[in-house]
């Protein structure tokens, strides 16, 4: 029974909250326990491959497997942890489907953290996070990341500002003005980083003037269309992750 | 009456097929009558801005409006025509909801024609490209474009390999080996292009080996994550029109 769960994209890779190390046994969370039990029929002695964005990835062996619960023990570590560039995606939250897709779409191309953030314009009102996290984790599992990005509370533009982090660039995708390319910018750049992306409408001209009065916030084009919100932010994160970021 | 007719993204505009010139009037296709009439509600008196990809982007007002047909005359030209970047996506073909916005993404980004591709490991047996194409209008419409790519029949890596153009340099996005990142080949590059992504099993070891055994292909990677077939697709579009494209 000593099998390697595999899926159609490959091994069965999973995310969990639990410490991982030579021996351990830790009780998987409910999401991968479900999706053990209830989808690949797992048994124990079938192996999975586990990680939790802190101790790398580990060959783990399935010790109990029943409703109240599933075991896993490490038996060796596959590969050391890494963690992946510093870049945040801050973005106005949109639709249901689209938004599942920016989040599974921003974890594939590496993001490093999530930021809802309503502007005037931003017609949806709420933001489910814990579909965001779910969706993240799963992408996570799919691309062989080692980390989930992180999923932070919506705020709004204002607060967001407010309380950023000065030495963090800010590449503001703005539709028109004097904005230079972004990959020009991203050329050369280095450390902590963020793009971000306004809702369909885009920014109203006031949110452009504060975005533009911030000393972190550098304003960048992403060419002559007009791309949906969605489209915006992942190929902001496509054009930065081969510019700047580990695609190199 | 002789009001601009407006949706939630701008301006209507539609992508026609009849000629396009001062006083001209047309009959509308199908596809865009329907949306104006049913839609839109259009009236006579009406104005919307059409193209066809070849004689620009004219504001005309709608002749008639009925269910046997919309009638629309060209009042002045509003841009000229221009041509996007020469860069063609050759994928596998995916599943519908991925592959309508894969097509939508893609032709966003400013793609000029999408070509379906069958490969080994390619899931999908039947491509629409009807679908492929009113979803390439649709998104042309949206994002300003004034072109709309071509969508050609679907044929097989092998076929397609033996009628490539042998000017055309395609960038073949490969998971393994010796490949150089995109944004470096990329860098420089000028002249017809193309891109070719796989399916989500990706490319088998006899295809990567013809692959590379063609003189116009270059292999190229995309980071060291796994991405699904469709965000690699939109990943190297962004990536090449950022750096040899129309987006400097």
């Amino acid at each position: 029974m000593d099998e390697q769960l595999t899926e159609a994209g490959g091994k069965t890779r999973l995310y969990v909250t639990g410490d991982l190390g030579e021996n351990r046994t830790l009780a998987l969370d409910e999401g991968p326990s479900h999706y053990l039990l209830h989808v690949l029929r797992a048994k124990p002695g079938n192996r999975v491959l586990l990680f939790n964005g802190r101790d790398g990835e580990w060959l783990a062996e399935i010790a109990q497997a029943a409703k109240r619960g599933v075991t896993a023990t490490c038996l060796n570590r596959t590969r050391p942890q890494s963690v992946g560039p510093d870049i945040w995606l801050a973005f106005a939250p949109i639709k249901k489907t689209p938004a599942d897709y920016l989040v599974q779409k921003a974890t594939e191309l590496g993001v490093s953290a999530l930021l809802p953030v309503f502007t005037r314009r931003t017609i949806v009102t709420r933001v489910n996070l814990e579909r965001m996290a779910a969706n993240a984790a799963e992408a996570a599992e799919q691309s062989e990341r080692l980390t989930v990005p992180e999923i932070r509370e919506a705020t709004d533009l204002g607060k967001l500002l407010a309380s950023w982090p000065n030495e963090r660039r800010l590449h503001f995708c703005d539709e028109g003005g004097d904005a230079r390319p972004l990959a020009e910018v991203a050329r050369g750049a280095s450390g902590p980083t963020a793009i971000l992306t306004g809702p369909e409408g885009g920014f109203d001209p006031a949110e452009r003037e504060l975005l533009r009065a911030q000393p972190f916030v550098v304003p960048v084009t992403l060419g002559p269309r007009i791309l949906r919100a969605d489209t915006a932010a992942l190929a902001a994160l496509s054009v930065w992750q081969s510019t700047a970021g580990d695609w190199r």
